[in-house]
């Protein structure tokens, strides 16, 4: 019942990403959803968290909505990964009471993939820390090494951090005592990197606060989707113009296709005992495939047994923080 | 002597920005400087500011630099405004040195031209206050509204808080308590607005501090730039593509003209007694015409007296914040 779409594209997303290995199981009012998907299991949630509900007030009130039923189900392991487009905070919520945190891990973080011309990289957290610690950026730094080498394939991951300027001192208090931190902690860390090669990709795994991350990606997303309506509005505004765009729509769509939010999907939300993956609020039935997917591939690599494993290396690291 | 493509570009840029009521003076190593401007006045400052220097060291050991001295022209009144494409952290040092702080503001912020599909609106701070608090975020708003009004044109200008929810609680800790500040104090304030809006135009002043501002800005501008050249990229990788991009270069190049930031050359540091404009630290010659244009505007509209008058209205606000 999550995201602006819901229930219709969400439902027909799962049922789109039914595959060899992946059974979407849909949490929410079995009267609303099973007529939407008689082919899939519903297991019945009558409560709905609203996208703008607040977190504290979903958790007290809304313990048998779809969001906390679906989180309740991978903390009981009847359920492997939980896909979500709802509300992040009362997800971030869910996670906690229905999952809980991995022992080393303060704060989980959502590792969003980024779509970067140099092949994709990793910014974490994309928003569920709005306010975050020198301390905690340690820690998404390790989270999202994991994730890249797991889930990107990258080998030796290196990390950045995203700051107004290259050297150590250029940024705000936060990131300051960050580059510290991180130059120090046997990472690959490059330094700081500018929200200007983000989509070039400047760093395998770019790390910084949630209010940072969720606002760096929508500037991006929002200009992307800027930029290319209004190149089609200055190609369809003159009759050259528009056979010019006719003629260059395959490689328009090519571009289309590896900047489409809708292609990456979401984000995991990491940290937790159990796999969740973030997808965007307006996700189409499209993005929650590719939600699904994710979880799935989370699954297949085992992200949350070895986020586990490296990061009980790090608990000293993390607690001393 | 400031900025990457210092002093050739610089110069070049103060030459062809001379016009009916502009008198571009140059300040830097008089050798340096007059052979390559025989036609324009150039006052002999033999330091120079590197891009990566300290404020505070600037501010200690260079005040004979070409920063320090035109800004101590404009302290002076001997010139109407400084424009630089130098280190922004000493301008805004030299700023405050050189030409003084307005006596109701706090903190100086740069005010920047987003030019949005609707329209230009403007983005402050736009890097001066990497850590900023709400009242001085308040500040802000209204001299973003003065700019708006003044420069823009604008008739009574909607005022924004760059954050990552519509919703007054989403945010960190700075928007929620600057959310209510903006909310209270008389200027029109439209709430939250959200990243991905800033080019499409959300509000005609964008309130944030300067860290997020900055950020935003380079995301911005980094996400044109990557959009628009992999768009290239994928058009010549085939024949077809090759000839539809000759059709539609017209309507490239209007998009470029409205989206590249030599367009608009660079912002305003406002709050000081005098005008200084922020230009782009690898400004080309062409983006220095753009600053140059954008202070002798600043002048005309006699943005700092208005600033100045209407701000000392509001003294009681921004001394009990």
């Amino acid at each position: 019942m999550g995201g602006d779409r819901a229930p219709e594209e969400i439902v027909a997303g799962a049922r789109a990403a039914r595959a060899d290995g992946i059974v979407p199981v849909l949490y929410g009012p079995r009267e609303v959803i099973q007529p939407l998907a008689p082919d899939l299991e519903v297991v019945d949630a009558p409560q709905v968290v609203g996208m703008h509900e607040k977190p504290a007030d979903a958790a007290r009130e809304k313990r048998d909505s779809s969001l906390f039923g679906a989180c309740r189900a991978v903390g009981a392991g009847e359920a492997d990964v939980v896909v979500s487009a709802g509300n992040t905070g009362a997800m971030l919520a869910a996670g906690l009471l229905e999952i809980g945190r991995l022992p080393d891990v303060s704060r989980p973080a959502i590792a969003a993939p980024l779509p970067a011309r140099r092949g994709p990289s990793v910014l974490i957290d994309a928003g569920a820390n709005a306010d975050a610690r020198p301390e905690h950026l340690l820690q998404f730094a390790y989270m999202g090494t994991i994730f890249a080498a797991e889930i990107l394939g990258i080998d030796n991951p290196s990390v950045g951090l995203l700051s107004i300027g290259e050297e150590p001192e250029k940024g705000n208090r936060l990131t300051r005592e960050a580059h510290a931190l991180l130059a120090a902690n046997g990472l690959r860390f490059v330094g700081n990197v500018e929200g200007r090669l983000l989509l070039e990709g400047a760093a395998d795994v770019v790390v910084c606060d949630g209010f940072t991350g969720n606002m760096a990606l929508k500037v991006l997303e929002g200009t992307i989707r800027s930029v290319l309506d209004s190149f089609r509005e200055e190609m369809v505004s003159s009759r050259r113009g528009k056979i010019g765009g006719l003629m260059i729509r395959p490689a328009a769509r090519g571009l289309r296709r590896r900047l489409d939010p809708d292609t990456y999907g979401g984000g995991y939300l990491l940290g937790l005992k159990g796999l969740a993956v973030v997808a965007h609020g307006n996700s189409s039935r499209k993005a929650i495939v590719s939600a699904i997917q994710l979880g799935a591939r989370g699954v297949e690599h085992s992200v949350v047994e070895r986020m586990a494993e490296r990061l009980s290396g790090r608990a000293g690291v993390a607690q001393s923080a």
